[in-house]
C-alpha cells in the first residue's frame, strides 16, 4: 500500500481548462458494506480524485454497490492494484473521460469570525466564488457555531 | 425453517378492505449482498406479503442495505426468528401500519392467445381490472411474445 | 376528482409546535414511471404535505418505486381515494407520526434585487432566516441571474 | 442564456438508426436539490436530449448527487457552459456514447376518446407502437379520467 | 451542543431481547450534501443509535435526501433540538419501534494475528459471532493486511 | 430469441488479464418494473456478463430506471436486438470500456460440509480464494444450513 499524499482536486489551483480523467467502476456483491468502506478514504489518500458507491440491484435480487473510481490517468496501474486488492471484485472495467473545468485560485477572505480561503474559478464570463469548506468546518468546531451560520457570515462578507 | 406456503397476497381474494399489517425492518452493513439476497425468496416462501430492499447510507461511509419485510401481524414471531436466522442483523425493529384495501376477486377472459385470469378490484366507485402477471408471463414464454404484446392483447380484450 | 387549493405546508405561518401527521405509502411494480409521476403534483395540489418517491428493489428482480405521502390527517379518506384511483396499487398502508415543528412567520427584506419574503423559524434560542425559494426564482428569471446569484444578494441583505 | 427551443427527441421522425449522443456528468456536493432541480428543465428547453440525477454516496459521508446530461455532440460547447453556471459544480466530464435507434414515424389513431397520436418504430422485424404520452394526458385532464383508463381505451382501438 | 459520549449500540452488552426505538426523520430539499454530512457523525457522538440517509425524488424534480435517525426515546428532546440546529429542515416527523434484539456479550479470541474481541449473539437456538469490526480494521492497519485477510484470518480460529 | 447459453462470466478460466467490454445502456420511464425484471433472467440466458438497474431521476417527476448490460462486443448485435424488443426504450447507448481482470482458476476444498469449488483469482501478487457460491447455496438449502453457517466452514478450511 504506497502513501502517496496529494492534495485533494477541489483544493489545487487549476491553469489549464481540459484534460483527461480516468474511471474505474467495479459492480461488487460479495463484500459487505463494512469492509468495502473503507477503501474509499484509502483511495483518497493514494490520489483519487473521486469516489463515489451507487446502490445498484444485480442479478438473483442482490441490491449490490457500484464502485467508482476518478483518477489521474498516471496513476492507473496503482489505482487497479489498490482495488483488486482490497476489495471483493475480480476485475474493473475503464473508461477515459474528457474534462472541461474553471480556473481556479484560492484569496483569503476577512470575515468577522476570522479568515476564510474563497476559491475563485472562472469560466468565459462566468465567476463562482465558494469558502472552502473546510476552513467552515474549522470555524464552526472552534467557535461552536452550526455550518449553515459560518457561511452565512462568509456570504455577508463576499 | 418452516415452510408454510400460503398465497401471495396478490392472488388472494379480499372481501374486508381494512387490516393491519407488520413492517419488519433492520440495516445491513454487515452481510454480502449475495448472502442477503436468498433472504427474500425465503420469506415470500413463508408467507411474508412483501419483501424489498432499500439501498442507504450509513456512518463509515457505508453503503448498506435496509431490508423492509411486510407480514401477518400473526406470523411475528416466525418472521423475527427468520430474520434473524438468515441475516446478520443483531435486531430488527417493528412496526405496525393500518391498511386500505380495495376489495378484488377474480374472472376468466378468453384472449386471442388463450385464458388469462383478470384481477378485478373495487373500491367505492374505482373499478380496475389488471391482468395476472404470471399468466401473462406463461403465454409470453410459450408463444415466443414479449411481455408487451400479451399485455396489448388482453388489453383489446378486456 | 376534489380540487382543494391549499397553501403548501412550507408557506403556511405556524404557531404551534406539535402536531400529527398521516404517512400514506405504496409499493408500485406495475405501473409505469411516466404514468405515476402526475401523482405527485396532484396529490400536492389536492393539499398533502408532501409526496416522495423512493426507488426500492422488490421480488423477482422488480426495479419499483415507494410511494409516500404525507398528508394532514383529516384528509385520510380523500387522499387514499386519490391514490387508489390514480396508481396501480390495490392496496395502501397508514401510519401516524408525531410532528415537532419550529414556529414561523414571514417577514420581507428589500434587496438590491427587490422585496424578498423571509421565512422566521424559531425553536427555543434557535432562529433559521430563509429566503423563500418561489421568490428568489422569480427574480432570477426575471433579471436573468442564477439561482446561487440571488440567493447570494439576499444573505448579504439578511 | 440561449434559448434554442427545439423538439424533444421522444418527438422527432428518426429515419437513421445509428449516430453519437454526448454524455456529460457531474457529481454535485455543495448545491441544495431545490437550487439544482431547476437545472433539469432548463437544459431540456436548450436543446438536450435527456437529464437525469442520480443518488450517489460521496466521500466523507456527503449523500451528493450525480448529474447527468444527454445532448448532441454539436451542442458541446453551450451545454457545458448552461452547466458550469447554473449549478456549483466547478467542472464536466465529457463522453461520447454511439447510438443505435428505431426509426419512428407517427400515426394519428381515432379512438373513442378522440385522435391520438401513435409513434410508430421499426428495428429489424421489430415494430412498437407507442400513444404519445402528452395526448394522453391532454385527454385524461380534458375528460376527467386517469392516465390508465386513458391507455387502457387506447390500447382497445391499437 | 451537549457532548454526552455513550458507548454505540453496537459494542453494548445486551441482556434483555425487547425495547422501544424511537425514529426521527426529515426530509431535506434545502441544505447542500456537504453541509448535511457532519449532522451524521454529530448525532452519533450524541448517542443516536443509528443515522442514516436515504436519497429521495421530491416536488418539483429536487433530487431530495431522507435523514433518518434513531434514538433512545429518553433523548428525544435532545436529539430534536440538534436536527432542528444543524440541518435546514423546519419540523421533523417522530415514530416509535418496538425493537426485538439479540442477547449479546463479548468473548475475546486469541488469532495469529493477535487478540480481537468477537460479540456473541443469542437468539432461542440461534447463536452468531461476529469479529469487531474496529479490532479487525486495527490489525488491518498495524500489519498492512487487508481487512479480507484479516476476518479470514479470524475465521479460521472461531 | 436465441438460447445460447454460456457460462456466466464468474464462473470461467480466465488465462489473459485484459479484454474490452461492451456497455449497453438505456433509460425506461414507459415500462412497468414488473415487465422490465424479466430482461435480466433474460440477458444473462443469453451471454450477458452482467445486467444492473439503477434508479434514476428522470424528467417531469418521473422515477426512472437506467438498464445497464455488460456483454461481449462480439455480441452486440444479438444484445441490442433483444433490448429493443423485450424493453419498451426506442433507443439504446453503447460504450466500450477496457478490463483489466484477475487471472483465474478452480480448485476443490474438502470441508466438514462436503466438496466445494474454490475460485483462486491471481493479479501480480494478490491471490483471493473465494468459494462458490452456488455450491455454498446448495449446502445451505441440502444441510438446512444458513449460508453463513457454509461460509464459515468452508473459511475454517481454508
Ligand atoms: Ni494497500
Ligand atoms: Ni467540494
Ligand atoms: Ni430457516
Ligand atoms: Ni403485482
Ligand atoms: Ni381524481
Ligand atoms: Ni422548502
Ligand atoms: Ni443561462
Ligand atoms: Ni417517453
Ligand atoms: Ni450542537
Ligand atoms: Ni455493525
Ligand atoms: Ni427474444
Ligand atoms: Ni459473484
Amino acid at each position: 500500500m504506497r502513501k502517496k499524499k496529494r492534495q485533494p482536486l477541489t483544493q489545487k489551483v487549476v491553469t489549464d481548462n481540459q484534460d483527461d480523467i480516468l474511471m474505474i467502476s467495479a459492480n461488487i456483491d460479495d463484500q459487505t458494506p463494512e469492509m468495502l468502506a473503507p477503501v474509499m478514504p484509502l483511495l483518497l489518500e493514494q490520489g483519487a480524485y473521486d469516489v463515489f458507491f451507487s446502490g445498484i440491484q444485480m442479478k438473483k435480487n442482490r441490491p449490490g454497490i457500484e464502485l467508482n473510481v476518478l483518477v489521474d490517468p498516471g496513476d492507473q496501474e496503482a489505482m487497479i492494484y489498490t482495488i483488486l486488492k482490497h476489495t471483493s471484485t475480480m476485475g474493473v472495467r475503464l473508461q477515459t473521460w474528457q474534462r472541461r473545468i474553471m480556473r481556479r485560485h484560492f484569496e483569503t477572505l476577512t470575515t468577522s469570525l476570522g479568515p476564510v480561503r474563497i476559491k475563485v474559478a472562472r469560466y468565459q464570463d462566468i465567476t463562482k466564488k465558494t469558502p472552502e469548506y473546510e476552513d467552515c468546518q474549522k470555524i464552526a468546531v472552534a467557535k461552536h457555531l452550526t455550518l449553515q451560520q459560518v457561511y452565512q457570515a462568509v456570504y455577508q462578507n463576499l
